[in-house]
């Protein structure tokens, strides 16, 4: 085989949840246009599409059936997308800058950038509850994917460690709250993508519980190497302020323990990760390139 | 019959959904402890409980297992909960009383009031969609109820109004605007507990449009009667700041008509929606008073 080009593979699957965005994310009346304009505005923004191509490489795991996948898919990075809209606020972590581009805030004004997040996270779960668009998904399977969602994203789970992370700015932190920070700021979200492949695809529970724990292992190692990368890349190569996690003290692995300790815990969960989903056959090559993807990747 | 007494029965199912958010609102991870507290201190600060009463209410004209609705009054109080704590952000209403406490943001800061809002928007799905506490509710209704909640919440509902709303305010608004921003800034979730009750109570598909028509009439009112009260009453009696509808040149009803025929207006809606469920007998008597009740209130 060819060597396997990480990007155009995120990039086919983006594309997928682009089209969906573009027939989905229409104007209702002319009221709220520009509230569309600011949720499509972030939507459309470009990022790596990691989430969808992870929802997309479980799923291929246990069935074919790709089409049925999409609209999970883009509901997930919407919610994804409302959780960068609203931590770039002025309240929150303040940045100009994501993706190579002006944060929404930015463009569109904090009021609008703060109903934009709201509606994109209310819309991700009207379209997972969508028996419309959705067809070929069993009401139990929807069920099934939107709760776990909720649980993966709130005070619980993604929302709980946006809040820690806040917290930590303004005081001492320790390895445990590290932890906490990013298990659940990060790492929930990507666990619940790699179940939720299992989910879609009629899995088993032992299926769910061994994405769900490849999931959080890749997801902490992506953090982990966000973290260093925000201190040894550039602005250039990032699309987005570098050095900031210093300047405001923030709670991050290199932090705590150096960027060589913290590489070397990242490969770790990365081989533990190979390890856990090493029972499946040539489905799984997908999951095994993304795991590899994310120690080596450079932004 | 004595007289019926509105505060009463609101207060009735209101404590019924305090009960439940005691034993489900609870902490996780001491790293959330300040997180969940800002969710409570505002799920716990009162309100008229209308949304619940409106639930239980209609649900009560087509069957009588009330326990069951609970999960879900619970559910949409979170969700009109979380708008409140958006709304009055500094960087939209920027409101520092509410139900004569403190606004959110003014005790626990701008960054938490906006994840706790995000939290508690996270919740509502979260509660709905969970078949361990629902378990007298089909998952087909679960679904249902899950899906218009979320429509009637998004950019093509309550977020839509609140965006139409802030734009108002920074131009001239006509009528249709005016009719635009309290339709789906209130109308839609009142409209949506209505037809609630009769998802919850296996109603028809007829039932459901009827409750929905009731609940857009009912809510307009309300909505229109809050603006009326902005002006007319004390800032004692409502327990928020008065004339600032005025203040900020809002798009409102009596700003637009007057205050006279505003109340005509508001009258008419609810010989409407009262006219609407007169089909129903007895058991229809709650949201007949509800109806009444909204149109007489003093605060």
């Amino acid at each position: 085989m060819a060597e396997f080009n990480m990007q155009n593979y995120l990039k086919f699957w983006g594309a997928k949840v682009e089209e969906f965005y573009e027939s989905y994310m229409t104007v209702g009346d002319e009221h709220v246009k520009g509230l569309v304009s600011s949720m499509n505005y972030s939507l459309f923004a470009g990022g790596k599409r990691l989430r969808p191509g992870l929802i997309y490489s479980s799923y291929g795991i246990f069935e074919g059936f790709f089409d049925k996948v999409t609209p999970f898919a883009g509901a997930v990075e919407m919610l994804h997308t409302y959780s960068l809209i609203h931590d770039d606020l002025p309240a929150m972590d303040d940045d100009d800058l994501r993706r190579g581009k002006a944060t929404n805030h930015k463009v569109y004004g904090e009021a609008t950038a703060i109903l934009a997040g709201d509606g994109l996270l209310t819309k991700a779960f009207e379209v997972m509850t969508n028996t419309d668009i959705n067809p070929d998904v069993e009401i139990s399977q929807m069920l099934e994917a939107t709760h776990k969602l909720a649980l993966a994203t709130g005070d619980k789970g993604m929302v709980g460690g946006q809040f820690a992370d806040m917290e930590a700015e303004e005081g001492l932190f320790n390895s445990k709250t590290v932890d906490f920070i990013h298990t659940n700021k990060t790492s929930r979200l990507v666990s619940y993508c790699c179940e939720l492949g299992a989910i879609l695809g009629f899995g088993t529970e032992d299926d769910k519980k061994r994405m769900r724990e490849y999931g959080m292992r890749i997801g902490l190692a992506f953090q982990i190497v966000d973290d260093i990368l925000d201190i040894t890349s550039t602005t250039a190569v990032l699309g987005k302020d570098v050095g900031s996690d210093v300047d405001r003290g923030k709670a991050t692995y290199p932090a705590l323990h150096g960027i060589d300790e913290s590489h070397r815990k990242a490969e770790l969960l990365i081989e533990e990760a190979q390890e856990i989903i090493s029972t499946y056959g040539k489905t799984a090559e997908p999951c095994r390139q993304i795991a590899k993807y994310i120690i080596e990747r450079k932004n």
